[in-house]
């Protein structure tokens, strides 16, 4: 059983995957704060998983976890996960103490893209963009994860797009993230709200001149991450996933109608079809949990492999 | 013999490589406008390589072309090549029908990027970003050219970083090219001389209002284009080549200063330390020419595999 978990401010999504590569279960629990209880969590995750799927905890061959933050995939790190109170956690060795099988750690957006290049069925060119509390992009060429020289790869959330634009998180302005951001639009808003960028779309077909001016702020953050992910990298298609893309649809039709915009002004921009090069990851997607599930499931191969070589060295 | 031409608007340079991967002849020729032009001006380039280093035409083995404008690398063929009066051109055909030897066609930039690689004896992860008449990078990974799914993989040159900036010949606006592209300049400037972007930096300093704003503008355009391809394919080192670059370190000091900038603005952006990570091109580099005649002489073993199959076969 490879067991895939996708850590999240509040809850886990885990999954686990059978031996023919179906889901066989999957559950959530909550995530929590703090080095020994994100620890714990992972555990309790483990053994819903065994219990919802009537297996075993011995029968768990390799665990996978996404976590947000910066992560050291080969030492199995997590560095600033600021969302779970985590500044620095040897995640892999502390899961290993209690279970005592192959478990790697990957960033999450990371985990998501080889994750929905998998359920696609096709990840031999693809970028997924995270539209969540801040912005990352993974990009996914044939079949692996593309991890560029220093580990950002993606990081498109912190391209200014806007010398004009408000001030990112980071320092700099106009960032995409602050555009499609969240964690920047709700602050934008500064209405409060459970959803702020449901009452964002809302509110602008009421004609808000505020909310007007979001919303098109985000189909623009959105667009200008596709364009780059193309202009750059040249995936063939981006998937839209994280928090925002709850709004579906709409979302999803403002910005292909922004890019479709964008391609009307420019015969550059237009003959590379990005509003129709775009898919939104559909809501309950298990994309970020079953990546991680395959992150844990190449590390048993290496880890295996590295053992063989043990016996016979 | 492998050549390798670099085909510019006004002249081509050309260059010889020996069996031992040593450049054995170097020249420069006019180039012509239209088909017909072009196609004699390569000639007459491989002619006058022939004289230089000492040997006859039967001897050339291969023959690369790089080329500006969209290229079909597949098909040999030159797409819009709107400074040479070329619209849609089989080039490879063509030059075979006088030297029937395997010739492969190239985008300049791309040549250009795999020969910079080549010259730097470290190709692992890199760009060659072209600051010419117009902006476009070339990535190279683990030694060779990255094409992308589409071919337009590093053309960042027409990514907008100012939805309020000046509108490019694309017909969007404040495309990178629009700040960093000769020919986007010198329209801004307006003032003519035979090397505006000099004069610019010149007057700049004298304290010239427009001239201020244009070369902060370069800064801004070309740091821009390098965060963009850390932030999205992360290239572990950017070789800045072009035109432009004939300003030399006063244009590299710039663009390393206003990364410094950005870097001391914000802590994400300063830990990547761009400013450390950018080269120039020297003034007079082979590595367009150099580039091209490494994709002859791939396109030549390409040539001899299938010629061996066709007789196994």
């Amino acid at each position: 059983m490879r067991v895939g978990l996708d850590v999240g401010g509040t809850k886990i999504d885990a999954l686990a995957l059978g031996t023919d590569d179906t889901i066989v279960a999957r559950t959530r629990v909550s995530t929590g704060w703090g080095d020994a209880a994100v620890v714990a969590a992972v555990h309790d995750a483990i053994d819903a998983l065994a219990v919802e799927g009537g297996f075993a905890t011995l029968d768990v061959a390799s665990v996978g976890i996404g976590i947000p933050g910066l992560v050291d995939a080969a030492g199995g790190r997590v560095l600033h996960a600021v969302n779970l109170g985590v500044s620095e956690l040897d995640l892999a060795s502390a899961v290993r103490e209690r279970l005592p099988v192959a478990v790697a750690v990957e960033n999450d957006v990371k985990a998501a893209a080889l994750g929905a290049g998998s359920l696609r069925g096709d990840a031999h060119s693809m970028a997924y963009l995270n539209l969540g509390t801040g912005v990352a992009a993974g990009i996914v060429i044939d079949g692996g994860l593309w991890r560029g020289a220093r580990g950002t790869a993606g990081e498109i959330g912190h391209l200014s797009v806007d010398p004009n634009g408000r001030v990112c998180g980071c320092g700099q302005r106009g960032c995409i993230e602050t555009f499609c951001g969240g964690g920047a639009i709700a602050r934008a808003w500064g209405r409060g709200g459970v959803l702020p960028v449901l009452d964002i779309f809302d509110l602008a077909e009421a004609g808000d001149p505020l909310a007007v001016e979001l919303r098109a702020g985000i189909a623009y953050g959105a667009a200008s991450a596709v364009r780059c992910l193309v202009l750059s990298a040249d995936v063939e298609t981006v998937v839209i996933g994280g928090g925002i893309t709850a709004l579906g649809d709409r979302l999803r039709d403002d910005v292909a109608r922004r890019l479709r915009l964008e391609g009307e002004g420019s015969a550059f921009i237009g003959a590379l079809r990005l509003d129709e090069r775009i898919e939104l990851l559909p809501a309950g997607s298990p994309a970020a949990a079953l990546g991680a599930a395959l992150v844990g499931a190449a590390h048993l191969h290496t880890h295996l492999h590295t053992h063989e070589g043990a016996f016979h060295g």
